[in-house]
């Protein structure tokens, strides 16, 4: 068969696997594919920069939108990352009919519903999986194996930088500066990791495979999102003497006809499958109506597990191709109303630094008791050292309520300050 | 669109649970498949049988061949289990060119490459997500998600029966019988639970998963198999005491240009993932060369989470029917040279039950060295009666000089008894 023509978009390190492995094992992506797969041009940043692959003679070029725009492509490849020049890229590729493979979840959190219509009107894909997660292949689970299926809900840890300072916060009881600085060492964190310890890398990917499990536009700035930058060693302490882990879950969510959408921190109690996710692996939980809870776990980033997803979608693609047929039959996109957080109900634990006088637990259970916030238990960290912490579990309350009860608390004299208020995860698939 | 026209053979808890989503999903199914799937004829085993699912008149009868021979039906369902009529049930359907989608692993494992020719021919597809693991999409996983890479080795917890029984016997230290009522209690267990506690179970789903995941031609009697029937309340508080839990692995692995297969109880390290596949979850680790380790976690049985795999292959069939194709672009199976179990490289736990006297520890270690089994370490269990057990844990070996070693050592006069030899599971993805 002939070959078919494959344009690469940027050559960092994700593009320089890609285009190693397309090289190595030609023969096998041939079959997989149904004929071969022939990288035909490669746009770089830097012409003058070494390259570690040997590419072929006269493919390399600077201009990413000249190569989109390239008819005898039929496959572009786009690994540059960022909004622009990715977009007009994406936009050039995909109103010619090409097939339009992304590893940037940015460019989908902004721009996903703008390019699925391209896509529609040019009777090309996008195809995404890389973009979400690495090499676990999530947006594969949520698009096509639970098509039969009614998604309720998804959890995932996303962000291997928050996780692998969480876990070395839990298991080496380091304190978060400490823990932020090895993971500068190892290369999880950016020289600013604001991105990844705010939440928003989160976000965005959660903005990506939410709006894919729910068919529904979603972008970065509808996700609710609090980062890890608060949580202390004294929290990670206190919640495993609760039986629990603290894990940065992004959290999409049926409620009513409307949709969660969030990125936090949240207790995640120590038997369930997500607590056993250390360091830089990600794992993504779905809940659906028929098939229960599901899980699925892996690296999700670094350069060779993204090109593994890359290479699955180039193969997608191929065979798309070879087909006659512009990607799969799906439903066009809907808006979805999304639930504000103060309508998201959640179990909380709240701990409250108080003055070591009678009295003090009566008045702050009275006033939680008054905002409609049940406790389900609470117990009293040490004696020794005023403020002592009081540390309530509440049962499922409305966030509107818990905050309003905070409020509260907080002007209550013998209240020295709120130690931490978290989260507890709402999600099955435990023991 | 014009809809398209569904058989269900067999109208068991499986059967029953696909014609009532598919009956109460139509919209959303009819959406995502590109139109309308219609069930237009079911074929039961007793006609005379109450069926809690109201389907539509005239279109149950109880001749499964007939239903598969019906030239209106673009796709044949086959739910019935077992051999036959299945396997004629599948090649009437696949040899008249229809879609065949099946969750009976029994028929795969013993005629997969005989379907897959049928379907060639024919120009269906056969689509078997709903065969191994229940609604984990495994099978996507290994034929479709990894596509670009290169699998190396599949490890999974695949037979909840048996997992139930050792999660039991591990976190509540029951013993082995005890765990097996509890089991047949909640139905996990069949009133005869040899398939599952030999290991068949899992030899079969294996051999359908390996086959997939390696492209090549596997028979359930082409993997070496072992149960869980000797596994002791013993041995589990041993394996803790090492910081491993036992779990039955059904493993297939690369070995130079042959493979391995193999059903078997092995230690897994508390602090991997697959330690925490607590009661009747089942998950499948992958292994592959540039996505690394990836875990896909969920409800391995039961008629929903089946039906819901069972669903997603409508869809994906449906699509293939509307685009005019019959199935994926992929590579013929393979004969691939099975790897002897005697040529298995593993570490071994080995626990000698010995008398109390000096010189035993050198005569037991002369014996493994003599071998080439080298020691990684030893314990003494106790010194309180007779016979005391010496553990050891070894460094990777062949798997036939570890049984020539055991032969010489039970040969050995201070020697009382083998109390367990275990293999160590050799698997990735761990923190």
């Amino acid at each position: 068969m002939t070959a078919l023509r494959i344009g690469i978009a940027g050559f960092g390190t994700v593009g320089g696997a890609v285009a190693r492995l397309l090289l190595r094992d030609a023969d096998r992506l041939a079959a997989r594919a149904g004929g071969p797969l022939h990288i035909a041009r490669v746009a770089v940043r830097d012409l003058a920069k070494p390259r570690s692959v040997a590419l072929p003679a006269g493919c390399v070029g600077a201009d990413a939108l000249a190569l989109a725009l390239d008819p005898t492509l039929d496959i572009v490849v786009e690994v540059m990352g960022g909004l622009e020049p990715a977009r007009s890229v994406a936009l050039a590729a995909l109103q010619r009919g090409a097939h339009f493979v992304t590893a940037n979840k940015q460019l989908l959190a902004a721009h996903g519903a703008e390019l699925a219509a391209a896509a529609g009107r040019g009777g090309g894909a996008v195809h995404c999986e890389a973009a979400v997660a690495g090499a676990i292949p999530i947006v594969r689970a949520v698009s096509h194996a639970l098509a039969g299926d009614r998604v309720v809900g998804v959890a995932g840890i996303v962000n291997g930088t928050t996780n692998y300072i969480l876990t070395q916060m839990g298991r080496h009881g380091v304190d978060f500066g400490t823990a932020l600085a090895g993971a500068r060492e190892l290369g999880y964190a950016e020289a600013d990791p604001t991105n990844d310890i705010g939440g928003h890398d989160a976000a965005a990917k959660l903005a990506v495979l939410a709006g894919i499990a729910f068919q529904c536009e979603l972008q970065t700035q509808d996700v609710y999102t609090e980062g890890i930058a608060d949580i202390t060693q004294a929290d990670v302490v206190a919640a495993r003497e609760l039986g629990f882990c603290i894990k940065l879950l992004a959290v999409a969510r049926r409620q009513g006809t409307g949709l969660q959408a969030r990125v936090h921190p949240a207790l995640v109690p120590l038997s369930h499958p997500l607590a056993g996710v250390h360091d830089a692996y990600n794992a993504v939980l779905v809940e659906a109506e028929a098939a229960g809870a599901l899980m699925f776990y892996g690296r999700g980033a670094g350069a060779e597990p993204t090109a593994s997803a890359v290479l699955a979608n180039l193969v997608d693609a191929a065979q798309d191709i070879r087909r006659g047929i512009g990607g799969r039959i799906e439903q066009p996109l809907q808006r979805v109303p999304l639930i504000d957080i103060g309508d998201v109900e959640s179990r909380f634990c709240l701990s409250v630094g108080v003055a070591d006088q009678p009295g003090v637990l009566g008045a702050i259970a009275t006033v939680l008791g008054q905002h409609g916030v049940s406790v389900a238990s609470m117990f009293q960290k040490g004696r020794s050292a005023e403020p002592i912490d009081l540390v309530f579990l509440t049962h499922t309350v409305r966030e509107r309520q818990m905050r309003a009860a905070l409020h509260a608390i907080v002007a209550l004299p013998m209240v020295r300050r709120i130690a931490h208020v978290l989260r507890v995860a709402d999600i099955g698939g435990g023991p």
